[in-house]
């Protein structure tokens, strides 16, 4: 079904403003690339003072046209570029693409004129890519409206990859790179400003194109998430994997992002956690971006990703052990039978445990892989085989060793990875169909991600649970005090301390009698979030003499701040092995976000936490945990009993499915401490504050 | 001066025992070379079979030769090996190189004979490099006794790299890279089980050469940590970097490096701490080990590193500012001026800060550089140009973007790196000796390491301090009690907790009541060293009755375990802000290691810790304790003060200084708990425990 943007990737008629003769200036290029590129649809070149450029016919406006573009591209800069896009939306343009740059990047003036264009777009129904952006490209259709100089350099060939930026260059690096190692790449999509069509749009529309088998993305700023998430999910349903690398991580990086696209800075660790749940992988660098691609594309399946490492060098053989653990990547446990196996087809002084090192007895028996791929395939623990051939060359029989590893896939479709300094002896490999890299690293690196990535995607996203119902108390103060907060929390089945807000001395005393137990006593006020700043928080209070000095100064206290005061709140003091702290808050582009902290006064200055985007499940929840700094204690170490996790991540559910439900009216939500007990003990809240939104 | 190894890498006369016509033949191979590669000592095939081989005269045996050589490759395999490495000691050679593999690596067995092989060595004064090596090679005079196919596929020159490797494949790797770039390559020395001569031996022979001036090591245990010590001095002295590769990080890892190699697993983190005290620079992976080449050759000086982004991407200036963060670069803050001058330099919508942003406006001004370059240069916070040219091509004049970029160097002497995803952009840049790079990460990582190392070479070892002169009491228990351990560090100047070792009640008693507040009771028995597992340990006695009580249970206590009992230590309680742990042990290879840890609970559970080998002096151990995970807190954070990091430096350094003159007679030292203070109030040792050796 066409979506309004599908006549942006595919449009049957190009106009181009500002066409040129010269195929080096940005209004010739596109022309260029549609004529080279075999685009048949219509092009209509738009020049004034033309009448024909590059063969063909020129007009001298869009109105001169014989009938509206579908899509128009628009080369000319500044006020006129502005003017044009007017016009487009006037004449019933689709989708206009404004290659000039100069606006919403160069600060707030460039902003307004920008928003002028959007609105411009909007208010007739077409859609604006750009501007500031290259353009974009369909290698299918040879439908170009980019003027990137690589499409020159690299000849493109249609293919399975759609690559999908707000920059540039960054949509050509992965493309050059790609193209470099043979794979043919259909999309090459530039958005960048995002002032109306943004990235994450692109990214569904390519979702939806069967031809596509793997989507690479650079974005500075993602600013639509759920367009980004329903994307994932069209991709996930085809097995579609996508790769992204976000940039703007740093506080520089977010500087110069905002002066190259406008880009507005995401939170990080928040970009990280939505990435995760939507099954995207995130890519370190321009490298990584591209690095698994034949991976993907042959439809690896590394199953439990189980390795045996085989090598005619056993340096490569203790690399790849190293990189193995490094990565996570567990290595196969050979059986007793596949060992006698191997060292039967093996010379003495090589190795038959895996890693597997033929040894440079490889120069003199060529058959040595040959022998060895079908006793691994035989065993139930191999899962992938990774195959070092660091050197090799004359006196090799490289045909043959790539042959031996193609009948192994062909035989057992499990997959096999090559690395290999020489390229002649990676070009066999890759000649039949085994993925090729120069390196151990940028090897291992691949299948860790291919398995990593399937794991990641396999996790995700099917939890759906309804918000709480819960609401929260009228009020003017930017915080709810702890007595409202805790209420709110106990009507979300989040379990919080025993406690009593008290209007009176005899009531505190009764209270704590009630309670039976040492207590902590607190100013209770919606003006004093902080209370232990003010030394309004007494702890332990075990005699009535200490209950009643602290309820005096908790109600004096909240006097002389000329806070209103709600009371003094009354609470068993709880015992426990781990102090946490939980936390949700509302992120302007990605929603409610749900921190699970290790606790303590350094929680800030030496942090130990995992978000996650709600909605999730508990079994979530606790493999999140699992990467906590604090993990090993809450499995239990020195002896010690396992802690409660399975009652934080009841709690963190519930945190997540309240945050959901109230992110209208409140902004952030802080628990802690909250005191884990061991395994069965459950986990309590001892504190608690709800800011309003 | 020559030293007993010249002959193995400069050898006037080689014979190869076992030579063969046949040039894919590990006898072969090596005739092949030293005849194609022109080597112009004598050459002397042995094979009782023949009497020419490959053009050369070709003699029975040894016996038959009219003179010993230097140096003899012995290319026959089992026992033939054996007899022909005990020929080559009986005929007075200088260096017999033993490819056959099936000895140390094997197994106990083959570890025996091993040793037979470097006992007829020894007795003869003859140095064996191998059994297992690959061989040596030297490209400046041909001298190549290695069989690798590299050198036929990838054709070699004389340059002023050194690479020295266990493995043979791990030597050609680096090897190819470099060649495949332009850079020559002296020699190429394998090592093998390193039975009798090692490769660090190797290291420090190559570090000798004038012409070496890139000294690159692949390595899987290091075992004579001496001579490698020694070769970073030398090269060190002659400005000559090292790098190294060093595998079998991980357990999986060191059993296959046993298999492969015969290693024996280092401790990983003490190889960390050795290379960085020795200024040694560790590479992660093959790509890593050569990565920074161009810059180390081309004699970078990156001054403070700090660093500017210039390109004709947004995208690159995102990733470099991203980078630059991650990696630890600093970026240029630019003068006013310099942004004057760039923002009237550049068009309206490129980006004047740093990361410089030129914009596709490359593509119409192709002077861009060249206007941008001199106004960098002028700015003293510039130390380092990063150019990122992701794309380009027809319509760019890249000579001239080659030639600003050179004039750029050689007028301010400061370095510039390119990044390029094309050959064709990277390839007038290497023209003209700027060093090329792929990727950004590439680019950025070599920088960083050329400042890393360079800041880590200065910093280095010149610290010298006497041992402490201190001795351990007799006894035959493996462990001293804490009285004694504490005598021993208080001796040292080692500040310890105030206590007294008391042999009746009445004495401890006393000792409280002239200490004067709370006191810990402990046992106090060589016997015991974990004497808190026996509950022997009594804390906070603050009445004569608890006192009493505690000494007398732990009399008892150390009765019903039939410890020795020295008598019962009564202790300070001393408090402070944070406890630490400090420890130190022999390493059997690297000699004495101080550690120093974040205390408590689950020191082992969640470390946080870090090495140094002694001797160190204050400074490293501050700059040490800055990489702890805990370093905001020594700094102070949440108003608090900092903490005493000086008390601790000293500390350790006295630790260092004991360990080191006690390591005869002392395995470890354990001090745990060290109470810190806030800065000025020092830091004492709570508990002690010396290990015998």
């Amino acid at each position: 079904m066409p979506t309004s943007l599908n006549a942006a990737i595919n449009p049957t008629s190009i106009a181009v403003i500002g066409a040129s003769d010269n195929r080096n200036k940005i209004g010739g290029r596109p022309i260029h690339f549609l004529k080279s590129f075999g685009y048949a649809g219509d092009v209509y070149p738009i020049n004034p003072n033309r009448s024909e450029v590059q063969g063909y016919a020129c007009y001298a406006s869009l109105d001169a046209l014989p009938r509206a573009p579908e899509l128009a591209v628009i080369c000319v800069a500044g006020a006129d570029a502005v003017a044009a896009v007017k016009a487009c939306a006037q004449r019933g343009v689709k989708i206009a693409v404004c290659i000039a740059s100069g606006f919403g990047e160069t600060g707030p003036a460039g902003r307004e004129v920008e928003a002028e264009m959007v609105a411009a777009a909007r208010a007739a129904g077409m859609r604006m890519i750009g501007p500031n952006t290259q353009g974009l490209a369909n290698f299918a259709t040879g439908a170009i409206t980019s003027f990137s100089t690589m499409f020159i350099e690299v000849p493109p060939a249609d293919g399975p990859v759609a690559i999908v930026s707000q920059s540039g260059a960054a949509s050509v690096v992965p493309y050059c790179m790609l193209r470099e190692r043979g794979i043919g790449v259909r999309y090459v999509l530039a958005s960048g400003n995002d002032a109306d069509v943004n990235v994450c749009e692109l990214v569904r529309e390519v979702a939806q194109d069967e031809g596509v088998r793997l989507i690479l993305v650079y974005a500075e700023t993602i600013k639509d998430a759920a367009n980004l998430a329903a994307a994932a999910q069209l991709a996930h349903r085809r097995k579609v994997p996508i790769v992204m690398l976000k940039s703007g991580r740093s506080a520089r990086g977010a500087a110069a992002a905002s002066s190259h696209t406008g880009a507005i800075a995401n939170e990080d660790r928040v970009v990280d956690a939505f990435l995760r749940k939507h099954g995207i992988w995130r890519a370190g660098d321009t490298r990584a971006l591209v690095n698994a691609a034949e991976l993907y594309l042959n439809g690896t399946d590394p199953g439990l990703g189980r390795m045996v490492a085989l090598s005619n060098s056993g340096a490569l053989c203790v690399l790849a052990a190293d990189l193995a653990e490094q990565l996570g990547i567990p290595l196969s446990r050979l059986s007793d039978q596949t060992r006698t196996l191997l060292a039967a087809a093996l010379p003495s002084f090589a190795t038959s445990t895996n890693p597997v090192d033929v040894t440079a007895a490889l120069l003199t028996d060529s058959g040595l892989f040959g022998k060895v791929l079908p006793i691994l395939a035989q065993d139930a623990e191999v899962d992938v085989i990774y195959l070092a051939i660091p050197v090799a060359g004359e006196g090799y029989d490289l045909q043959r060793f790539a042959n031996d590893a193609a009948a192994f896939v062909q035989s057992t479709g499990k997959p096999v990875v090559l690395s290999a300094t020489q390229a002649s002896v990676r070009a066999p490999f890759r000649a039949r169909g085994i993925p090729v890299f120069e390196t151990e690293s940028d090897a291992l690196g691949a299948l860790h991600q291919c398995a990593a990535h399937r794991a990641l995607v396999a996790a995700g996203g099917s939890v759906v649970f309804a918000p709480t119902g819960v609401t929260v108390p009228a009020g003017n103060a930017p915080f709810l005090s702890e007595a409202q907060s805790l209420a709110v929390l106990a009507q979300a089945g989040i379990c919080v301390v025993e406690h009593e807000l008290c209007g009176s001395e005899a009531v505190a005393v009764a209270a704590w009698q009630r309670i039976g137990a040492a207590v902590a006593v607190k100013a209770c006020s919606p003006d004093l979030p902080h209370k232990s700043e003010y030394g309004l928080v007494f702890l332990r209070c075990d005699t009535e003499t200490k209950l009643r000095e602290a309820y005096r100064a908790c109600v004096a206290g909240m006097r002389s701040a000329g806070a209103k005061a709600e009371g003094v709140l009354v609470a068993r003091m709880v015992g426990g092995r781990r102090e946490l702290a939980l936390g949700a808050k509302v992120d302007p582009v990605f929603g409610p976000v749900v921190m699970i902290s290790d606790g303590g006064k350094y929680i800030e200055a030496l942090p130990d936490n995992v978000l996650l985007l709600p909605p999730f499940d508990e079994a979530e929840v606790a493999a999140a945990m699992q990467r906590l700094r604090i993990a090993p204690l809450l499995r239990g170490v020195r002896g010690e009993a396992p802690l409660d996790v399975a009652a934080v991540s009841r709690m963190a559910v519930r945190l997540g499915a309240l945050m959901s439900g109230l992110q209208e009216s409140v902004q952030s939500i802080d628990l802690n401490p909250v005191i884990m007990g061991t395994a069965g003990e459950g986990a309590v809240v001892v504190d608690a504050l709800l800011q309003r939104a």
